[in-house]
């Protein structure tokens, strides 16, 4: 596979979410267009539905955490360090840095004799507009603490804590931690990761692009992890399960994740990515399904409204879900007096194109 | 013409900008992409160059401050009030909302007897994330005085000032002020207004969505305003004289608008507009040019990097240009630790598909 830039390709994939603006809801306008791809696949590798390219590879970014957090679960590092369901919801995060987040991520660190500055993830003050204004009013500077990721360097840290490894160096491509990722990437997903495009993730692990088909697959198989071995299948439903009944710690206030994996109750978790992807494990279905928006959707506005329109196609959002998550389903696009002028929502023949 | 929502347009438009991520720059891999249409056009309304959809409306948003501002000339209110190029230039402005944005839209208020709370624009801190995260550590609070469109509505209330108009709800469609602009952008534009899509912008205001097309030949008329008249000739000319002798004022640290109004020296004049929007007037060549990302370019990687790559192909953008605004030609992607992992660069196929 060639990591040369590609050239425009010849289909485009289908537009997911329309963008309105108008005097009034009823006479909205469409002013922009957010395409994506997305992969609905079973457990055995079936490609259930394939909407746009769902073969080149594409950067999953933060939504493989869940697949990332099972070398935590399978060293016995969370069993030894008496994790809680918040604990392994959180080492699956994208989140907030509301104070129960940073709260959880220092226990956790001080219990494997760990501190805030062992994270190697880069400094952040929230990557949420609302908590980021508000924590800047008070002062508050960039931490790694407060990185939306240090959840999952958290994991990673008592993870090589518990197995003996030295912590520092953690981010390297060559420390035992990022080798164990690329090997549980590799068996879930069902790649050989040699050769694969590769990349610095945001929090500076070195990250792998896979075909949207491949993420869906390892997705799946967290659904439906029979199969995969009495150490792996007890990870994968534990994590499933901590994400259930921790919604907020995976992401936080107002979040499309937090929304959503409260409003699912474990039918189906879902989680975010950078630059537009968003991916869900259905367990009810022994689903997986992987999306990017094509343009990288930088306000996350597109990617949760694209995946819950997957969601009720498949059955999965029923209008029980739906009631609970409604401030996700539509995003409104409001003037700087507040009104509302327009919305983000998904586009009649999405899914489908 | 409908304001129905569309179906997936038949023809996609072609991809300007890529979004690349790597181990390092020369291993980087596309990972998000930007689609635009584009239009050149002469004042003549010939249209030189258009590339993807140049006829469905869009909404120029912000882009099209320069021709709202040609009432403020032509109605005798910027004389009248003694306006300073710097003045104009802000009068055009998507600014930072620094300090001498906050002053200068001040002191020019003060000047027609006027406050900031006259501005009827919504409040704001800053629209621009650095000076963002500064005001914010400074405890400062969103006013309208901030609102990065704030320059445009003290061009608005000394226009309705200096003819006698009523002043309190000039942003509604039925005021003076509006018609104004309505009628403006209908004879620069060369459109019916009647019956075009309409919408309420960022800062309230009544906004109408153009062709790409008649937008281009708006800025190409403000480029070479010869047979407009004395009035709109003169008002032109100094509104390109204006944003071109103070770029500071129509952007601010940082920012495209300003770099490259810096770099090309009045050879053509930039303006930025929300949702992926970019144009240009190019006295030099007597072409007006109108851009938009599909997507809405959330984070504006992609607006300013695809007008450079036009202007570049048009021959405006030559080596001495791009050596002044080379910050801006592409934009790089770090990683929370600061490292460049990536860049936002016009695709080679840009400008053409």
């Amino acid at each position: 596979m060639s990591n040369a830039p590609t050239a425009n390709p010849i289909a485009p994939n289908p537009i997911a979410v329309e963008v309105t603006r108008g005097r009034d809801p009823a006479d909205a306008y469409v002013e922009s267009r957010h395409r994506a791809a997305c992969a609905v696949v079973a457990a055995d590798g079936t490609l259930v539905h394939g909407w746009g390219d769902v073969g080149t590879p594409v950067f999953p970014r933060s939504a493989i955490k869940p697949i990332q957090a099972l070398p935590l679960l399978e060293s016995g590092a969370a069993e030894a360090f008496n994790m809680s369901a918040a604990e392994i919801s959180l080492s699956c995060a994208s989140h907030n840095s509301e104070d129960r987040h940073v709260e959880t991520v220092t226990a956790a660190l001080a219990r494997a004799g760990l501190t805030p500055d062992d994270l190697e993830c880069g400094p952040q003050v929230s990557s949420n507009k609302e908590v980021l204004a508000e924590r800047l009013y008070a002062g508050v500077q960039g931490s790694p603490l407060r990185n939306n990721c240090s959840g999952k360097h958290m994991g990673f840290l008592l993870t090589a804590r518990h197995l003996g490894e030295e912590t520092r160096g953690y981010v390297r491509r060559d420390h035992p931690v990022q080798q164990r990722l690329f090997q549980v990437i590799s068996e879930m997903c069902g790649v050989d990761v040699t050769g694969l495009p590769e990349g610095i993730d945001g929090c500076s692990i070195p990250c792998l692009a896979l075909p949207l088909s491949n993420l869906a697959l390892g997705m799946a198989r967290l659904a439906d992890p029979r199969g995969l071995g009495e150490v792996r299948e007890a990870a994968a439903k534990k994590i499933i399960r901590s994400i259930a009944a921790e919604p907020f710690m995976i992401a936080g206030t107002g979040r499309f994740c937090t929304a959503a994996n409260a409003a699912f109750k474990s039918r189906a978790i879902v989680k975010t990515g950078a630059e537009g992807v968003m991916m869900s494990a259905v367990p009810e279905l022994g689903l997986g399904v992987a999306l990017k928006i094509d343009d990288g959707d930088r306000d996350s506005r597109a990617n949760g409204v694209a995946m819950a329109a997957v969601l009720r196609f498949l059955g999965v959002l029923d209008d029980g879900a739906a009631a609970e998550m409604a401030g996700q389903l539509e995003i409104p696009v409001r003037d700087l007096n507040g009104a509302r002028v327009g919305s983000a929502r998904a586009h009649a023949q999405w899914p489908s194109g």
